[in-house]
């Protein structure tokens, strides 16, 4: 069993959702993954508050104390640029694996941390940085071996399609359906970032990298927010079969790589066109493999806490190497096979 | 850059698709992964036959000889149980790393495979053994840490999918349909391990070990082929809003687990029912991480070959663990962040 200690920089809604995750899992871990995580320091912005699963002695405020020595593995759920750029810095130049959920650190100084993290020959995780639950960073990295791809394309932010999807269904006005997000929790109280296009194209220049193998600036992707978007288009749009969806799209072309996040009308069959309320999509085309299409909830607690834990479980080296079922679970009753195939 | 050396059991579709985009993808492989592929031995049953991108003297019929002293990894494409389950076997025992596309063999040895890959610390593949291109096992080994998942269920079968799309959309009746996806290739001469749902409950039974934990004997999964499904049933349940699939599903009921194939009529808005042709799709459902779509090509020679290679660059050690950019690519242009959050 190894004791793996993290130190977590932000304890939000999803550093919340990963405590209460790991507690819940803690005898699972142990079992497939043989691993025990605990917590050597959370950093936080208010000390004072009780936190579920977290002892008061490990909260901090202050950033110089964030990564205490017996750290193995760092955590960042800050958002935004600084600290997080200059805590994940100082944690890799120190070797520590580290796992980032964010994706607005990612999107604009990528190349920089992959760099250092190369070169100092760590870890660093980022499946919660895109698309939430959806294990598309997994599958982008180690799924698609020797494939070309062609586009990857998506629905990327949860707020922007909530919205959409009940303007469509309820007829009401943007103004209305984004109270209603931000009523139902769904939607930041400053929800500019979702909204004009600028969430979803920090996630589409990560997903650019995966795909294509190199850096897009965040200012190559052209982006349209859905603030113009009336009740009139979704409803006339789908008289025509069709439906408006804000979709993020990377795409070789001849003249080069073209990045956009923009309002787009599909075809009502189109695989994107079925991802409704607060869900995402990612859909890649590969030159081999064809279409994938990666469905799921794209934000929250749960969902992105899962894919920091799958991370964390990578980066402590105990990853998914192992079967994850027991090696002694009893053989299968024995049973001739249908057919015996011998396709040499 | 590693040199590694493959001994290819069976060279049928899935191994002339992998020796094609291994060639195709080489200065792919070196840049992304560090990684050289070569041939050492192909097992197949006409040595006569020339292969593209097979050098002749490495074509050998005699399984004793398939895989010589300089292997590095074993990928065994024959199918069936024997011989591909006794030269799994000999190449765990001599600790080389294999890799397999065998649904079949898993679901009936793949306790006795996984045991014995456990005790020598050997990694055994699997990718390519259910949804073909979909990276679906990745995404339940390492994808949902921490989740108790509570239904695995998915359209498995591309023959039996293309089969009932084709008597829904054009009227015919089940043998039509039949020989028209026998004479498109993608039904074998014999069709019935399909047909009957045995192909869609061997991958059912991998699929289960990987959500669930255990293995299941083929023997538990309640299987019903399409065989009796008429187009009058398929064309009044789309009349009702309804769509007929065969459906996969493993799930946790409070009796225990549950499995079984079976044609299902779904709800118009279901997930799987979007699945139409040759495409195979699995849905996931967790606690944590809610429900999670895959869906792809199911099966063919390049998603097949995508997934084996992904594999190969694991079992190769190269894995996905490099950053799969060039580490040198250039920074982005800088430009303020739209917003700064600090959610601490």
């Amino acid at each position: 069993m190894r004791r793996v200690r993290i130190a977590l920089l932000g304890c939000g809604t999803v550093g919340g959702g990963l405590v209460r995750l790991i507690e819940k899992s803690r005898s699972d871990l142990a079992a497939r993954h043989g691993v025990e995580f605990t917590l050597a320091r959370v950093l936080v912005r208010d000390v004072a508050r009780r936190r579920e699963g977290v002892e008061p002695g490990c909260l901090t405020n202050r950033p110089d104390e964030a990564i205490p020595p017996d750290t193995d593995v760092v955590v960042e759920l800050l958002g935004g640029i600084e600290p997080a750029r200059a805590l994940l810095r100082r944690a890799i130049e120190r070797g520590l694996p580290v796992v980032t959920a964010n994706k607005a650190l990612l999107a604009q100084h990528g190349p920089e941390l992959f760099s250092l993290a190369d070169a100092k020959g760590v870890a660093l995780g980022f499946e919660g940085s895109v698309g939430g639950g959806i294990p598309i960073v997994r599958a982008l990295r180690g799924g698609l071996a020797g494939n070309h791809v062609q586009s990857v394309s998506g629905v990327l932010n949860g707020t922007c399609n909530l919205v959409l999807t009940r303007m469509e269904r309820e007829g009401v006005s943007f103004a209305a359906a984004l109270r209603s997000a931000q009523e139902a929790g769904f939607a930041e109280a400053d929800p500019s970032l979702d909204i004009e296009g600028w969430d979803a194209a920090q996630k589409l220049v990560v997903l650019s990298a995966l795909a294509f193998g190199s850096w897009s600036p965040l200012s190559r992707v052209r982006v349209r927010g859905i603030r113009d978007v009336t009740p009139d288009r979704l409803v006339q749009a789908r008289a025509r079969g069709r439906v408006l969806r804000s979709v993020a799209v990377a795409e070789r072309r001849a003249s080069g790589l073209e990045l956009s996040v923009e309002p787009r009308e599909l075809p009502g069959d189109h695989p994107l066109a079925a991802v409704s309320m607060e869900e995402n999509a990612v859909l890649v085309r590969g030159d081999t493999v064809g279409e994938l299409l990666f469905r799921g909830r794209g934000a929250g607690a749960g969902p992105t806490a899962t894919a920091v834990l799958g991370d964390l479980c990578d980066a402590a080296g105990t990853g998914p190497g192992r079967p994850p079922w027991p090696a002694a679970s009893p053989s299968p009753e024995r049973m001739a096979p249908p057919k015996n195939v011998l396709a040499l």
